[in-house]
């Protein structure tokens, strides 16, 4: 083997990426001469790559919209809705959750069932997940889907192979994961699953969800753990070792409550979901929310509280960090119109450059469930970068 | 003109900076072959790029070791101790100071003087800086050194530009320093300055000090103010939009001390210098050594403390992080045999990871003057990595 052949195949599959996203983050659906136009490849290169596309079920065209002038408008190009769909699925505390996100981004089915998982040992646990990623591998198929890989969100710190070395909140330690949920699927096929910890796939998953946002943010991620994603220019940013985004065992009080991390006066003690409830003596966050909603003085001020300390550790990130923005997932998408104020007035308060260097605060864009959404984004953005990878594989 | 010449040009100085950097970085002097084989260069292109940087005082020859072998052994090239040198300028709150270091990275001068900076307004300081340069451009003379250029540490928020947007504890805000630098310097003479946060020269110095430092570390200045450079995977992280590193303003305690940004219970407030020195009464910083040194309880209690707090703030930064190592520099240099303890106790009890994956905690190889230190080698960094904007500069 050569060189040439090789490099020629890299450039094809460079190529075929380049089409599919521009096709992917156009306004409009782009005509083959407009994608030639953006992309500065050559018309004849395009409509090979776009029939490639086409025939991969990768692309898929759409009537043009009628125009005024002379002369047949041209076909549109979008992501094909039937193409191959990323799975979801989310272990959290107290639920576990599925997601299927087709190929164009759209959400197509959602699976959340609320129960405390720290009862259940690991292979429970991850058992009840195979069996929520066997229903949704199921309802998939009844759409005309093709699940192409799955990806799986847990609130603790997880090792590139998918072990999950620490979740406090959960009590796990070492934990296996892909190997727990195979043995769960056995019999009913495989997966290419791959595990990240949820803030990482949530903030992964709000950098792409729209073309304009902050090049640097942090994502919190409000559960009864909070976790948290950091974006910096424009990428995840993981840390030395894998472990960064520790945003709930900062200490807001150092000699406050005692934390299950081992510490005192963890962000979690004073801004989790448990502590929040607990302050609001309420049953769940949709009870919260509807007292929230209500005006409960009780709940009003259970919710301040949590934006303070929230906004204490948050501020110390901003002078840290200088983000642009923090984004509010979890439990705090829904609750943001009373947390967001506290968050704000402690960023005026405590960060240096505020007056001239401001921090946007606001809801996750995909909203409390950012993590399973994000996660199953995670497999349908690596068949858009590397969309030959399906193509080429393997009929079965 | 074509792009011929101009890309052989800049293939040159690439060279140069390779082979200027290879000498500088090398465990023992190499000779031109040793130079040839290490960078895939030919030996007569390594030559002719050694010829040039030995005219241009850039490299020297030395004696080579004796051999046991046969044959004459090559000499060795070093960078020049009398190439150009850089001028390191810091502004504190409680002292001034300058020094040069010489191409091949040794400090050659060094002048602190200490005073309360706060009572004088920027353009005294700024011409009181301007003496120093001056001072310090005259020693550097009468030892046959010419100065390159000069970067000045200021503990603030500094703009690209040189201007300080606000340094809290000086009380300055837009102090344009390179103007108020030159106008102290009018009549004798232009002088290269840039200014830049004195806690990011010291963590780039910090950087570049050692062969085999982390990739990923913090760099705490301990001062009146504190202040943090941030470097990740290899590089200083500057934040989004110029302002990271504050962590004098991270929130200890939030309803503690007032502090002079306007906040409370600001790490400033229990670590900064002048909160130690008040808690172990003692006169300054020598004092406060002496004091710890002897064993006296208060000077010890006040050192513990000051840790425990630096501690909390930095665990916290280790949780957000992940960095490998955390340096202490400024007055937590010298007094590092007290304060060390103390913060790593904190991180072992609050950074998730700490049982798998360790934290160094060290003293500043730069010592209590990283900043200038850090500050004079950025300007001789930025001649060995562009040698040919040196060898080509106008003769006067």
């Amino acid at each position: 083997m050569t060189d040439g052949p090789v490099r020629q195949a890299s450039l094809r599959e460079h190529n075929l990426g380049l089409v599919l996203r521009h096709a992917a983050n156009a306004a409009r659906p782009p005509s083959r001469a407009d994608i030639a136009a953006a992309t500065s490849l050559t018309r004849a290169t395009v409509s090979a790559l776009v029939d490639d596309l086409i025939a991969g079920g990768l692309l898929t065209e759409v009537e043009p919209a009628p125009r005024a002038g002379a002369g047949r408008p041209a076909a549109g190009l979008v992501l094909s809705a039937s193409g191959p769909a990323g799975l979801g699925l989310e272990i959290n505390v107290d639920y576990l959750a599925a997601c299927v996100v087709d190929l164009a981004g759209t959400v197509r089915h959602r699976d959340v069932r609320h129960a405390d998982q720290r009862p259940g040992r690991p292979d429970e646990v991850l058992a009840e997940v195979a069996r929520l990623a066997a229903d949704a591998h199921a309802h998939a198929a009844r759409e005309g889907l093709v699940v192409a890989g799955a990806a799986l969100a847990v609130p603790g710190l997880v090792t590139p192979d998918g072990v999950v070395r620490l979740a406090p909140n959960l009590g796990w330690r070492d934990v296996d994961v892909p190997a727990g949920v195979a043995s769960g699927l056995a019999g009913s096929g495989e997966l290419a699953l791959s595990v990240d910890n949820e803030a990482n796939l949530a903030a992964l998953g709000e950098l792409h969800a729209g073309p304009a946002g902050p090049a640097s943010f942090l994502y919190v991620s409000g559960e009864i753990g909070i976790g948290a994603g950091i974006v910096l220019h424009g990428a995840l940013f993981r840390g030395a070792r894998g472990w960064s985004g520790e945003l709930g065992h900062v200490a807001v009080r150092p000699d406050g409550p005692a934390c299950r991390c081992g510490a005192r006066g963890c962000l979690e003690q004073y801004a989790g979901q448990e502590a929040i409830l607990r302050a609001a003596s309420a049953g769940d966050t949709d009870d919260l929310k509807a007292r929230a909603e209500s005006g409960d003085p009780a709940t009003l001020s259970a919710l301040t509280a949590a934006g303070e300390a929230l906004g204490v550790a948050v501020a110390g990130v901003v002078n840290l960090l200088d983000v642009e923005a923090v984004v509010l997932g979890g439990i705090y998408a829904p609750l943001a119109p009373w947390i967001c104020p506290a968050v704000v007035a402690q960023i005026h308060c405590r960060v240096l450059t505020d007056a001239w260097s401001p921090v946007d605060v606001r809801p996750s864009v995909l909203g409390g469930d950012a993590a399973v959404v994000g996660a199953a984004g995670s497999v349908v953005r690596a068949i858009r970068n590397h969309p030959a990878r399906w193509l080429t594989r393997p009929v079965s």
